[in-house]
């Protein structure tokens, strides 16, 4: 029998793999202007101090970190990670799971809770990776409308009861891909329904650290006080992508169940990695990073900004307080997904807004970002996108 | 609502977690002769290799190891592995990806293939981690039987037209839990029933580099002509598990899927680790490392057996070529899981056989793994079991 008849699960039907991983591939060539992706900037990534500091847990701690470790963690990371999560979620002693990278968070969240047919309620737009992995569990997806201020409570309410959907999926802090912040008094009212409706929330948060102006808002999990929150959080775009070190932080009982989906995932995260960054927590070298880190993220969002409000009358786009996403909306009748290989021949890369939408459309919208191109290289980058996106208007 | 209402995926029904993880938490002491758990010798694990190869790598690629990868691999090791995998299997240029350990390569292929209510045939007994796996996307477990030459074919074949399974999961080397080797026609037999059927075989491979009598026996892979045979291999037994990489060789067009499926699992393998190894591969390390490796288990493989000669009448035993385990079969009557806690309070573990059987029962048999004891361990805590079997006897 040939290959040919072979015949894969039907969690795959119609899905294509993500947009922005395909992008990623067009873009690979070193003279692209990439405003897709979300890659942190070359000079956020500590690659002196993690070389000193992989060399110097190897001497330290070697035979451990190379054997076989616990599912639950590498002991010393384990510890310092609660304190952490704790602090930075705001909330006493959670249980804690490291990930590798939170991207397992959502797949072992869905593992734990989704049937297929189940509903998970998303924004609308939102990251279109969580959206795949979602699907791929079979999950149908609904879209709950939004505002400036994040998701609009009624409508959420209103998709609880008709619906009773077994998660909630939502980013807080300068949404991907939108850049919006999430209401504090939204925040505790979706803690407040989550525990009404018995709908897990999660609440993926790898942006937090990322804030340039104004003050940081308390989590969702803060208000949690049933333990339907789920807490994803990240140390891709404050310390490295490549690492894959993310952790999940919640009730017991629903870690205990993602520990054991991730037992048959990938065993353990490597202890390699999780060391290096027990290592960053433990000496506070996130306390001068992030800041460093972020000086620079704001001058880039700024030019970008700038550079936007030349753009042809009828653009309309966010003003993130942090992160790394801009969002924009072109007037209505332009096609982003099909200029996007205008752009490319002209060596500029962007992600189109539909593929971040659970059910396709809005064409005319498109996600930027800022965070892994110069100053030099978002005003020429933008000058081909404003000349392009021109030219149909 | 409080969260004792919240109801988790039906995938876990009947799923308590893998016996030996939960015997490595009861065995944390560090008194403890553990015959549980496959663990490399700490003597194995290359720290001061790594150590160095680590630092080195974050100097002369930090930044790009540091940065988000691309799913299908680190490319230096996409490189790297490439020739490695087709000269270790004997077959020219597969689709090769670099997984997180080779026990994502087992959730991968689930992922790709198994619906469920999907058969998969298992040998009996076979490793209780990835029957697990197998279980949570709710395939069903059809146990093939085997003798001392590994899975008989006859009945394989009669499985297969009776059955109709989406897949063969098949350990040719050293079997986990037996040690037994399957013979060299078999394997091509294997390959072609695989064909005939229209079944995937995965071939999980991860201890045939430890081979300490005999000749290595060509691969099921080098025997696939129309692509049905995936090669699942890991670095965990020869260099380190706890950094997690392993991978997975086969037909394009499955590894495509297996790729697509990892993009939401954990987006890519962290590079750090992939670079490691791909050092290991470039620098030739494993040409003196296995030797190196293989000569002390050698050597307490022996020791093991030695005692095993003067355990009770009518128990019986497999003498491996190579690998980590010993299979034990005691008597009947006599039950292991219970003795286990005898065993325990005396600071002695070993798995109960009966964990690796797809439909449980064989209460009279245990795996036994003499890798991580020293020959002094393996003589006094080898004492101890002959005593508490001997006594029951």
């Amino acid at each position: 029998m040939t290959l040919d008849q072979i015949s894969f699960a039907a969690r795959f039907d119609g899905i294509t793999g993500s947009a922005i991983r395909e992008i990623f591939k067009m873009i690979a060539k070193p003279e692209m202007i990439s405003f897709a992706g979300g890659n942190p900037s070359p000079d956020a990534l500590p690659d002196q101090i993690v070389s000193e500091i992989a060399q110097s847990v190897l001497q330290k701690d070697g035979k451990r970190i190379l054997q076989y470790g616990a599912t639950e963690g590498y002991p010393p990371f384990l510890e310092s990670l609660s304190k952490y999560a704790a602090s930075k979620i705001g909330c006493e002693s959670p249980s804690v799971l490291p990930v590798t990278g939170s991207t397992q968070a959502m797949d072992l969240l869905c593992k734990a809770l989704i049937n297929p047919g189940d509903v998970i309620l998303v924004e609308d737009p939102s990251f279109l990776g969580n959206l795949q992995c979602m699907r791929l569990y079979q999950a149908k997806l609904v879209p709950v409308p939004s505002d400036d201020e994040g998701i609009i409570i009624s409508s959420l309410e209103e998709a609880m009861a008709e619906y009773h959907p077994k998660m909630l999926y939502v980013i807080p802090d300068f949404q991907n891909p939108t850049g919006k912040t999430l209401a504090a008094d939204r925040r505790r009212k979706i803690a407040e329904l989550g525990a009404a409706y018995g709908v897990v929330i999660a609440e993926d948060d790898p942006y937090r650290d990322l804030r340039y102006k104004g003050e940081p808002l308390p989590t969702i999990k803060s208000f949690d006080r049933e333990g339907w929150v789920v807490f994803l959080g990240s140390f891709s775009k404050i310390i490295s992508p490549g690492m894959r070190v993310g952790f999940m932080a919640g009730d017991r009982r629903i870690i205990r169940k993602c520990t054991l989906g991730k037992q048959s995932a990938d065993l353990h995260t490597a202890n390699l990695t999780q060391a290096i960054v027990d290592r960053f927590l433990r000496e506070n070298i996130l306390d001068t990073h992030i800041p460093a880190i972020c000086k620079g993220y704001a001058r880039q969002m700024e030019a970008m900004l700038e550079e936007l409000d030349t753009f042809p009358t009828g653009t309309s786009y966010t003003r993130p307080e942090g992160g790394l996403f801009i969002w924009v909306e072109l007037p209505e009748g332009i096609d982003t997904k099909e200029l996007l290989n205008q752009a490319v021949e002209r060596h500029v890369a962007y992600v189109p807004g539909t593929h971040f939408y659970a059910n396709g459309g809005h064409f005319n919208t498109l996600r930027l970002n800022f965070s892994n191109s110069t100053i030099d290289q978002i005003h020429e980058g933008m000058g081909v996108l404003r000349d392009i996106f021109g030219k149909v208007l």
